[in-house]
């Protein structure tokens, strides 16, 4: 992590010598993760999946289009001495696009593969239409493996994110009870991340208790939450744009025999995998190591999710702990997140987040591993 | 509205006659409000961008393909008696959709055109691998078309958003004084959504005072609303995947004249084009119409926006009332919200949304639409 400069201005630097590197002119950029990680503009962008803005970043130029309703935001929002010259000319974008591959002279116009088919060819369409022969070769998850490698401020943004996530967790410890619905146990948690700071959710928070818990990517519903059952939370806040992601399983009351085992199985798992990553590692390996120990435990079929994944500005980035090879490099930003679940009866998940870097996997998350028995 | 079937079995028999009219065997869709909308899946969708699904559509059957994380939840919650079939095989979605061309014998196979150019060339690819000899046409907007045009069932879960978005604004009326933070006041209106019955956020509540009034897509800060400023509130509720869409500007104790002036504009812009609306209408008659009034009073450069838009599943949805030609028909649900923004003074949005009838405009919002003063 060292040898990156923090911020937007190191960030551009970059993606300029990817362009070096493959012979790019210029890029253009409409995912809004990239373009929140590029401009360092806070509170901005919407990340709604609507892509109301582009960017296009020379050698020497970065100009970015938007509209009406957000060109004051911008200009209040991007960091001092930025780079960026916002332009709200009320032409489509592909228009756009093409009038500055033609200012600026540039022939190969690089484009994120993750772009809209339809944008894509209506670029084609705006270059033909000036005349303009540019190339447009697709970069492949170029600058979400940039995204990956976390610089000093974005790692603050995180911890920050995650201290929140961690006081809202003690809270809770001191307010679910038995007969309070899993939906009201949400408002309460989420609530509580609003009053001390978020920005926003991470994500929509999962609150799940007793058989609902096995369904991994649960739905909080009206069911009222009983003594001698698990209550699985897996929620996190959005602090100036950045994200936190943890889960804990408590228990209301004592767990039966088979759901201490079952919690435990998941916490040496946990444990045994976070000690095992450091800088470097194949994110594979690490998931093949946590179906092996839940495997050996005979709880193979009920673990089919992947161990982790990235978190940045998106809650779901590279590199991932899953099933295909990928290097988790140091600076990335990653959950831990093995989980058991027993269809019908439970399930529990224990989910760190924090950073690897070359002396291993060190956790944002405060909040203790060991399971939670709330007195009822 | 009478003709359509109501519900996702009436959905499907939508596209399957856009299928047989185009010639197309199958359609494959990824776009998460298209899905829910086909499926009838409730609160199954992350509407993140992330696009875990695929559906593929033939003239006799729905596939649907996701993963161990959502399988639950869609058994859970799909509709009696759905025709989808759920599967999470776990393989690469592009060799999925190849597969099922392949057994379903599927000629041409039509993608919807907002899909990443990633997916389109991987499945061109998969396509290969398997050496079939399927089209891949694109449709251009189709399912959005179709999505524009709300059933009952849909003008009934909007409704209920807007009720619960309505009953937020009366309480707001009776909370807001001088000396709150704008963000204190983003989080009561969110807090009193989420306690009355809204499953999220319609997107993120914009609550913004005095000069910061004048920026149409505000940052809610800690900046303190003070006696005689304007605080605009524009929010929404999501009630069962379905969002609700309103704006009010307030005013803390007596405007001046000049704010008096600049409200009534806009109120009186917000009812003539309100009244302009009715089934068949183009919609960039009605924008037209709001920049006449607007600019015949002088204050046309302080109004850069588009007048309204569709609300649906999405946030912003087909028809719109901009700058482009496109026809409002009758069960389209749009908002109505001209604005006038004068920089470093306030600005001012009324914002209702309804539905389009042969008969004209029917607002679901119940709210006034005079000024409110706050006695403060």
């Amino acid at each position: 992590m060292a040898d990156i400069v923090s911020g937007p201005a190191g960030r551009v630097a970059r993606v300029r010598a990817l362009m070096e590197e493959r012979g790019y002119d210029a890029v253009v950029v409409r995912d809004e993760a990239n373009l929140r990680w590029l401009t360092g503009a806070e509170g901005v962008f919407d990340f709604t999946g609507e892509l109301p803005h582009a960017a296009f970043i020379t050698g020497d130029a970065c100009f970015l289009h938007t509209d009406s309703r957000y060109y004051n935001s911008f200009v209040e929002h991007m960091p001092e001495g930025s780079p960026w010259k916002l332009d709200m000319e009320a032409v489509a974008i592909p228009t756009w696009v093409a009038e500055r591959a033609r200012a600026t002279r540039c022939r190969v116009v690089a484009v994120e593969d993750t772009m809209e088919l339809a944008f894509y060819t209506a670029l084609t369409r705006a270059l033909e239409d000036a005349s303009i022969a540019a190339a447009l070769p697709q970069m492949h998850g170029d600058l979400r493996r940039m995204r990956a490698v976390k610089d000093e401020e974005e790692l603050a943004l995180m911890r920050r994110a995650q201290a929140i996530t961690d006081a809202a967790f003690q809270h809770m410890l001191t307010f679910i009870q038995p007969g309070m619905t899993e939906k009201a146990i949400k408002l309460e948690l989420e609530n509580f991340m609003y009053e001390h700071g978020a920005d926003g959710l991470a994500f929509a928070s999962i609150v799940a208790s007793g058989p609902n818990a096995a369904n991994p990517h649960a739905i909080p519903s009206d069911r009222v939450v009983q003594k001698g059952e698990f209550v699985l939370m897996d929620y996190g806040a959005r602090y100036r744009d950045y994200n936190s992601d943890m889960t804990r399983t408590v228990c209301l009351g004592e767990p039966t025999e088979e759901m201490r085992a079952v919690y435990d199985l998941v916490q040496r798992t946990h444990e045994a995998c976070a000690k095992a990553i450091y800088a470097g590692v194949d994110g594979r390996e690490i998931h093949e190591l946590s179906c092996k120990i839940i495997g050996d435990a005979g709880y193979g079929d009920c673990y089919g999710h992947g161990l982790g994944h990235g978190v940045g500005i998106d809650i779901h980035e590279l590199p991932v702990f899953g099933r295909r090879s990928n290097t988790v490099g140091a600076g990335s930003v990653i959950t831990v997140e093995p989980g058991v679940y027993l269809p019908g009866k439970f399930g529990v998940r224990l989910e760190d987040y924090g950073v690897v870097t070359e002396h291993g996997f060190e956790p944002f998350t405060a909040s203790l591993h060991d399971l939670q028995i709330i007195e009822c």
